[in-house]
Parts: C-alpha cells; sequence; structure tokens
C-alpha cells in the first residue's frame, strides 16, 4: 500500500526548501555565543529597525487582536491607493511580497506552462513555480545581471509568467526604466511579468521605479514591492502588488482571507507616512555601502557593484570563510544555492556593525 | 490575442473567495455607527481578549521586529512538542490553520485527485481544494453533522484527503473519539485524514481531543489547531499541524519560509503556558452558551446544539434578521453559503453583549 508521501506530486516532493540566512538565537544556541555579540548581516534587513511611528501603531493594534484581521486591509489599501495613484481593485496584499510572488503563480501558472527567470534571481521564483509543477525556464545572466533580450528569446506558447527583480538579489544588478519599458513592450500581452522591486526604496531618486505608472499601458504586470526592507517589518510579513484591476481579481481568489495580520497591516499604514524613515535608512546604507566597499577593496576583494542594502563579494574558499565568520559571531549569507559558490553576500549594518564585519574578514584572510 | 486572466486555469476563475465577517469597522463606516457600540458576534473570536502574558510576549517582539522571524520557529515548536508528546520533525506551523489547510492541500492534492468533506462543512475546505483543480466530494451531512460512514463509502481510487473539523463550524457538532478512531481504522493508509480542531479547547475537559496520541498509529492523520480562538490571537494569525514526520516534511516544502510572523510566534508560546486564560475563556463561553441558547429558547427558535464558541439558531428570513441586527450595530454570520438558507450563527460574546443580542433579536421579531 502507498504512503500519501508516496502518492504526492513528484514536483513537490523534490521541492529544495528555501535557506533562510541563520537566526541570531539559533547560531547563540549552536556556538554558545553571547546574543548581544552576534553581527547579523544575512538577510538584507534594516539596521535601523523601524519607525517610531510604525512602533506606536503596532502598539495600538495588539490591543485588538483578538479579532481578525480586515481582510480587506482597507486603510492600507487606501495609504497605498494614494501614494502610488492606484484604484483599490489593483491591489494584492501579501504575508510578506513572497507570498505576491506565490499568489501569482498559483493563480496564472499551471504543470504545463512556463515561467521564465534568470541566473542568480532570487531563489521563490524557481520554489513558487516548482510548488505547481510549472517548469522553471532560467536564462543565463549577463555580468550577474538579467539578460532581458535572452529573456525575451524564452519566450513560448507555454510561457505565463516572467518574474524580474530590480534591483536584483543577492547580486543587486539594476535594470533601468528604458530598459524594463523597451523589454515590456516586446512582452505578449498574454504573458504576466511580476516585476519585484523589494529594494527600490534603496534607489537614489532619479533612479527609483516609476512603474506603478505603467499599468495602464501593461495590464500584465505585476509590481511587487515589500516592507521587510527600507520600512524594516521583515518580522511582521507584509508586502503588495500593483497591477491591472482583473489580474488583483485572480490572485485574490487564491488568496487565504486573513493572510495579513492586523499588526503588519497597522505598521505598515504608520510606516508609508514616515518618509523621514525611509530617507534615514537610505542616507545610512548609502554610508555603509561606502564603508564596506572600500574596506572590501582594501583587502584586495572583488565585489558585484550593488543598488540594495546588500553586496556580494569574491572569495577564495567562500564556505571556508562563512564558517570561519559564523565562529566570530559574524552571520552572512553563502549564494552558493544561486551559482555563486565563490562569493558570500553582506547586508549593509550599522556603522560599527560593518567595521566588525571588515575586521574578522581581514582576520580570516590573514589566516586563510 | 488572450490575456493573462483568459489563460488562467478554469478552476481558479471559477473561485468565489471565502465571505469572512463584517469588520466593525467596515460597519461603522458604512452604517454611520459610533466603534465602541458595535456587538461583533460573527467570527468565533474570544471575546475575552488575549492572556496578559502573551501580550507582554508581543510587546517583547516589537522590539526585534526589523529580523525576518525564525522560520522554524524553534521556541514554539519545542513548547509545542512538551505540550502534546511530539516530536519537533512531527510539527508545521502555518498564517493560521488555514495555512495548515491550504498546504496540505497544495502538498497532497493534484488537478486529478479527490478531497471529500462534508456537508455544512468549514468553508476553506472546497476552496482550497478547488485551488488546486482538484475534485471536491461533498457527502451529506447527517443532523448537520458529519456522516463518517457515507464519508467512507465516499472513498475512491482518487481520494487523497479527508477534511473533518470537531466540533464543526458553523454546525457546532461534535464527533466521538470512538466514532473518529472507528472511521481512522477504516481510512486507506494511502488517504490523508486532516482533523481540524480549531474549537478543542472549548471542550469539556473528559470530551477533549486526544488524537495528539493517535500519530503514532495513523502516520496519515494530520491534526490542525489553531491560536485564533480560545487563546485569542486571531489577529496575529497562527495555527499548526501535527503529523507523522514524513507527511510534514512534505507539508514544509511548500511553505513560506517566513510564513508565521514574530509577534504570533511569541504570543503563541506565552499563551501556551497560561492555562489559566483557557479555562477562563472556557468558562466564559459555557456561560454564555447558556444565556444564550435560553434566550433563543424564550423567543422560540431552535437551535443546533453546538460544542464550539458559536450557535446557529433557525430563523424564517434570516436575510433580513441579518439585516436588521446590522442596522442595530449587531453583526452575526448569514450562513447561506454553507447551505443553511434559514439559519444565521452568532459567536458567543461577553454577557452584555450576548444581552443586546438577544434584545435585538427580539426586538426584530417582534416587528417582523
Amino acid at each position: 500500500m502507498n504512503t500519501p508521501c508516496d502518492l504526492a506530486p513528484a514536483h513537490i516532493r523534490a521541492i529544495l526548501p528555501y535557506q533562510p540566512g541563520k537566526p541570531m538565537s539559533e547560531l547563540a544556541r549552536e556556538m554558545g555565543l553571547e546574543l548581544h555579540r552576534i553581527v547579523k548581516l544575512a538577510s538584507n534587513e534594516n539596521p535601523l529597525g523601524i519607525s517610531p511611528k510604525a512602533h506606536l501603531a503596532m502598539q495600538d493594534a495588539l490591543e485588538d487582536i483578538a479579532r481578525y484581521p480586515d481582510g480587506n486591509s482597507y486603510a492600507l489599501r487606501t495609504a497605498v491607493c494614494e501614494k502610488f495613484g492606484l484604484q483599490p481593485a489593483q491591489l494584492v496584499f501579501g504575508n510578506g511580497s513572497n507570498d505576491i510572488l506565490e499568489l501569482a503563480a498559483r493563480a496564472f501558472l499551471t504543470p504545463g506552462s512556463e515561467a521564465i527567470y534568470a541566473e542568480h534571481a532570487f531563489a521563490v521564483y524557481a520554489l513558487v513555480t516548482q510548488a505547481i509543477g510549472a517548469t522553471g525556464i532560467t536564462v543565463p545572466a549577463k555580468d550577474f545581471g538579467h539578460d532581458l533580450d535572452a529573456m525575451l528569446a524564452a519566450i513560448t506558447p507555454r510561457t505565463r509568467m516572467i518574474f524580474i527583480a530590480n534591483p536584483n538579489n543577492p547580486t543587486g544588478t539594476w535594470l533601468s526604466k528604458d530598459a524594463l519599458l523597451d523589454f515590456l513592450r516586446q512582452v505578449p500581452s498574454s504573458v504576466l511579468v511580476v516585476l519585484d522591486e523589494a529594494y527600490d526604496e534603496y534607489l537614489a531618486a532619479d533612479l527609483k521605479s516609476t512603474s506603478p505608472q505603467w499599468l495602464d499601458e501593461f495590464s500584465n504586470l505585476i509590481v511587487s514591492r515589500t516592507f521587510s526592507k527600507a520600512y524594516g517589518l521583515a518580522g511582521l510579513r507584509i508586502g503588495f502588488g500593483m497591477t491591472s484591476a482583473s489580474v488583483a481579481d485572480i490572485m485574490n481568489r487564491v488568496r487565504q482571507p486573513f493572510n495579513v495580520n492586523s499588526v503588519a497591516q497597522a505598521a505598515a499604514v504608520a510606516s508609508l507616512a514616515d518618509e523621514d524613515f525611509v530617507a534615514r535608512s537610505y542616507a545610512l546604507n548609502s554610508a555603509g555601502m561606502l564603508q564596506i566597499t572600500r574596506g572590501l577593496q582594501a583587502l584586495g576583494l572583488e565585489w558585484i557593484p550593488s543598488y540594495g542594502n546588500f553586496v556580494s563579494f569574491r572569495i577564495d574558499g567562500a564556505a571556508a570563510a562563512y564558517q570561519y565568520l559564523l565562529r566570530q559571531g559574524v552571520i552572512l549569507r553563502p549564494v552558493a544555492n544561486y551559482g555563486m559558490p565563490d562569493y558570500l553576500r553582506v547586508s549593509i549594518g550599522l556603522h560599527d556593525e560593518n567595521t566588525r564585519f571588515l575586521e574578522v574578514l581581514q582576520q580570516y584572510l590573514a589566516q586563510a
């Protein structure tokens, strides 16, 4: 007699789950380190924390936490519409933007269809595709970034979705508005383009995406945003998709009715209203990016120029270096599973965290 | 040229989303009512709120909210294992138990397979089945409850999953341990049984489920629990599944890596440790159930005897009654979508809320 697991679809049984950055508490347990001495630069989190306004909003939301969340995210929907000039029906809210990526896949992919994404792109694109049993088409990267011409050439009659990350994680590469618009105009209107802008807030003002304004022209465009990065709400899980009303309607049909918790909704509304906090996060990141890349240069290491709040650098024996840094209480992210076995990714931290990372890295190189 | 929506699977386009209880804020906006005058008895929430210990734990968790959650829910996993005598690998954590139901469906159902559930059972079973494109088999109810013999008879070679809610929502019916064990022993071991025990904490001590102890005998059993009901954490979204390690492993492959937020994890750990709060919630519910059913009896109305924190009662013109109560600021749940157009479901509230409900119901009957 077969077990239920024997009968589970082969594409499900073959999934290798996402490898998250090691939590600080886990490292502390494993290595017997003190929690406050650990420097985690592994998950592109905001080292400044969150907006003080968001903190107050979260406190308030706790008072009514026995009630189910508003499944329509009314207050947040109104705030996002106002910020981006959209209609309420164009939005889909998610339990992190991971949820948005998954909802798109579940609503539009089938076992017979194809989804295209770039080599070295965010791992979740492949995971959500595989979970449907759809076929993932990986297009080789160009200078670690998306090769849009090659991605266009990969479109077949079975293609239903193309994932684009801009900036991309873990490489930090960036695509210009002109390049993206040119690309979108060549994608058949039957193919959805999921434009993942999780790191948009870390772009300079003149580089920031204007993609929400493109939704009138491209009804096959889904723009994904998150509150986990510059807004600092990673622990709460909230992101959203902006698209055509018709696409949003289909995505909402597979959305869990209460997928976004109340605290996240309240914090997101307050965060959107605190532009000063985002500006401070951007400024800290710019300074930290300079500090870290100068440090890497001084150590004679190469890195991939990054537009995000992280940078991937090349180091011989990357796996050994990762372990060495772990033992010293510095958590980076190995990116071998992104096809980059000679690289490590470091998130930009506070000045002292960056300094500590560079010191330990120097120690590693001295003894390697 | 087709649009992406034209090409979305027909079973996705056909989904009718879940109808949640109307949020208080929405009713206040729509009817121009003051928020504090609204009585919501629509979503089986805990009128006592949450454990004070959970409140403190949530406050603490907010301090580190810019970090991603622990994707393994280490602390909560340890606490649940201890409470139920299970191994860590037997657990799956979800963004509410809705997530557990969906993960089971996504991991084990396929477009060619069948899932069985009872007439009048929780709406999400049909939704998660339909989202896969699997075939849902609805088995007629017996006295509003699950007809286990008929459910056994409905098993075919294509059956992969059977959903059982105990107690059931929205009918409140309950199945004894003996009946369930007898049922489980007749289900082929290749068919998963998802036993949804969201309301277990509202059962008297001698009726409470012992199903976690059955997992050694039945590797095809998934027991689903939630923190949204008696624990009062509905707004945070957290639930979990207990099953065999092999089934949990497959479910975890389709789980979003950070599906459970940090605040929920912390609150759940604290809630599990506060048995006094659950005891008070149980006692309040028992008293309120008596108050409401006596009130219904005095008004000459029939109800379905319930083992949950809600009761469904029969009323002529249920839709009109629902609207009348809404206008008076009392939110109930219509259950026409559960095949019960002549019933309304009322959640057990605080004494004064129950009194207000019965008063307004009496007014409705007097003028109807």
